[in-house]
């Protein structure tokens, strides 16, 4: 096992990868930004380093700097988190370049699934259902059009190095797609740097599913089950809930069957998440895959009782799983609720922490970076933690919830919990009747 | 189900079955001393009410009071928590009488295990095993040196009506056989109102673990597995785990159906702690049995994920146990450290908490009733919070505990966590070489 392991990350995340660390004996270095200095994981780490300035690109992007900060204080391997370079396939190359473990799947398993065009490759000959679609990238205006005929509208427009809900449109008619067309490409110039663009059939209301998978060395592959992640707004999500309470069995097996399949067939090592978008009669249809370890894992390790983090470090380090599919343990159901410092409108609100109270108890857990006195800089994320609640089925680990959120208390700083309260005292969402468009349909303002 | 109930208790075991109340949708109703305006459970709790001065004859002890504040709020039962009224057998027929459910088992088997004489009695009739003793009272110095020769010294002394370490002697030889009977007869006198005592082999360095039992009232029992509580400090226990890693899995087993035994025998209803005194054998000898729930109830509801206070008001609201015995589950092992506001020589520490910051993340678990800014009055138990680490095993539960203690931050007051953490790196710790008397041998002051 490793010895020391860099944290290429913040937030609440680098706080859940020290702490996976600290159980696991490892010393831990974060980094930070000069405007994190105060932030938690910079100072609950064993040792902390500076690397650069607040905007990201300067620090939490600037990967040179990582590098540097992680072979001065020793680190044998860094752990990238999510968003940030987690994803980041030149990032995975420049740590095994300069000697170090990127913790991850393989530099070309990360260039092969990011590449959405290429991920539906894979997909298709690992037998993973995909909604109809351009075979790979669409060049031009017509070759659109020519594609959208031949799909039938609605169709989606989405960038090949996408990710985010970036890139992304949908267009009803013919002249919809040229103005969809033109919008994506250069959003995804923008945004990745690439505006190749690839096709799918719109699927209407769909629900978003996700299945967890953890690969090791010698290509032994598992699944850790499902995710229903469907309630999101603009693309984000906000509550998801583990297993999906829309899938019946037959469907959840097929689709854990599918994820484990496309694992195999990418080679892939380490912790990731087959997405899927499903329809309302449960047919299912691979999104993306996802290299990295997620936000919402802690409702994975609350129905599992398997260490997520702990067993990235495990396999990075050489270890062979010590558990076979069909002794994964599967009990009971969690949620997770993303705590935002946001606006109604879902306008970051940074501020100062004055005063904070978290709830505990029965099945909740707490993940988050902030603590009183904090003040939250404008220049990242607006989530500052995330609550997760457990029970033995899902009214139980619902009634936790309510109870938990309820209990929370930020003084100083405007947050969503409110608003997490009002969706999940829903009638849509007590009936599980929702799809990723609910949020923007209105669909939770009806009070039970 | 009851729409309304009285918690009578403070600190976090009001906060805990306040929690349970509300993911049950049972409104409740906090009583507070005037010494706890401003504590968390009368903060949280639907309804508070006043019931008195601080000393807790006055308030929490106070009967009469109680069943009034219950009436005025329109509450259909009580719940005592643990300590002060909640096995006091008066109090459950006050409550009867006055038309509330008493959250407990029924007044006669409250009596009936509150005398240790009569509990002797009722676990020899269920055919468990006990530690030789006097047949039933020690009426003098003579009867007692009788019993010594024939039991066989050492022996120890013992207040019939005890509970909580007080009135307990142990005698080498007859000499302090006579010391031994009169201060523990005297302090019987002035802490229970009743100086009977009873005679009992003394059994060396033995290990004391307990198991959790629910019976329901159709006299369905179930055992929740065994609690190993040998970390005590002047018969206070400090660190509980579960399951204990001391026991066999045969002497479990024969443990756990004896307590069932026992309960069944009792006619108990609710949730009960058949407690044991095991020898370097693994011999064990029933101890005594609590009506009521324990401090350390979250370790067993951690490996088995049965929440235990909701199943206590079901059961008193007439609900029947849903499970049987082999679908109990087991899973993994939880380690809870108590976390008192106390200094070196565990000499309570009251005071006013500056700045607080709790742990999270995978596993943990807080149940506390203090916040930033609270002052921690003199007049109670300096408990002011549990911390319950949960692992798939020891290790990782240990791994886990060990983190989250050093992430616990109390400014402004004295905590033991540090002495806990001193516990837990301990070499005895890890092995689980440890009995009732280790803190006083020095057993863990061996650093690894």
């Amino acid at each position: 096992m490793f010895t020391k392991v860099l944290i290429a990350n913040r937030g609440e995340i680098a706080v859940r990868v020290i702490r996976a660390c600290r159980d696991l004996g490892i010393l831990s270095v974060a980094v930070y930004s000069e405007a994190d200095k105060e932030a938690l994981h910079a100072q609950i780490a064993d040792e902390a380093v500076c690397i650069g300035p607040a905007p990201s690109k300067d620090s939490y992007l600037n990967i040179s700097n990582i590098i540097e900060a992680a072979i001065g204080a020793g680190a044998q391997a860094i752990h990238p988190g999510y968003g940030f370079l987690s994803e980041n396939a030149d990032f995975a190359r420049a740590c095994a370049e300069n000697g170090l473990v990127f913790i991850g799947p393989k530099e070309e398993t990360i260039r092969a699934l990011g590449d959405k065009t290429s991920a539906r490759d894979m997909a298709r000959e690992a037998g993973v259902p995909l909604a109809e679609g351009s075979d790979g990238i669409v060049e031009t205006i017509e070759d659109a059009a020519h594609w959208a005929e031949k799909i039938g509208y609605p169709v989606m427009l989405k960038a090949s190095a996408g990710g985010g809900g970036k890139g992304i449109r949908v267009a009803e008619d013919e002249t919809q797609l040229k103005e969809a067309f033109e919008s994506a490409s250069s959003e995804a110039v923008v945004n990745f740097g690439d505006g190749r663009l690839y096709m799918e059939k719109f699927i209407s209301k769909p629900r978003h599913i996700e299945v967890q998978v953890l690969g090791d060395n010698e290509g032994n592959v598992i699944h850790l089950y499902d995710r229903e992640c469907s309630i999101q707004r603009r693309h984000q999500k906000l509550i998801e809930e583990a297993p999906s309470p829309f899938l019946d069995e037959e469907h959840r097996r097929s689709m854990c069957d599918c994820a484990v399949r496309l694992a195999k067939r990418a080679g892939y090592v380490g912790a990731g998440t087959v997405e899927f978008l499903v329809d309302s009669q449960q047919n299912f249809y691979f999104c993306e895959m996802n290299t990295r370890i997620q936000v919402e894992h802690p409702i994975t390790e609350a129905i599992t009782g398997i260490d997520l983090v702990a067993w990235q470090l495990r396999i990075a380090s050489g270890e062979k799983l010590d558990i076979v599919q069909e002794d994964v343990p599967r009990c009971g159901h969690a949620i997770e609720c993303r705590i935002n410092a946001e606006d109604a409108q879902f306008r970051p609100q940074p501020g100062t922490l004055q005063s904070m109270h978290l709830a505990g108890g029965a099945g909740v857990r707490v993940d988050t970076a902030v603590y009183q006195g904090y003040t939250i800089p404008p220049f990242y994320d607006s989530m500052i933690g995330k609550l997760i609640a457990f029970g033995c089925d899902r009214a139980q680990a619902l009634a936790r919830m309510k109870r938990a959120l309820s209990e929370m208390l930020f003084e100083g700083i405007v947050t969503n919990t409110d608003y997490q309260l009002s969706i999940l005292l829903s009638e849509a969402f007590e009936t599980a009747q929702f799809h990723t468009n609910s949020i923007e349909d209105g669909t939770f303002d009806t009070k039970r």
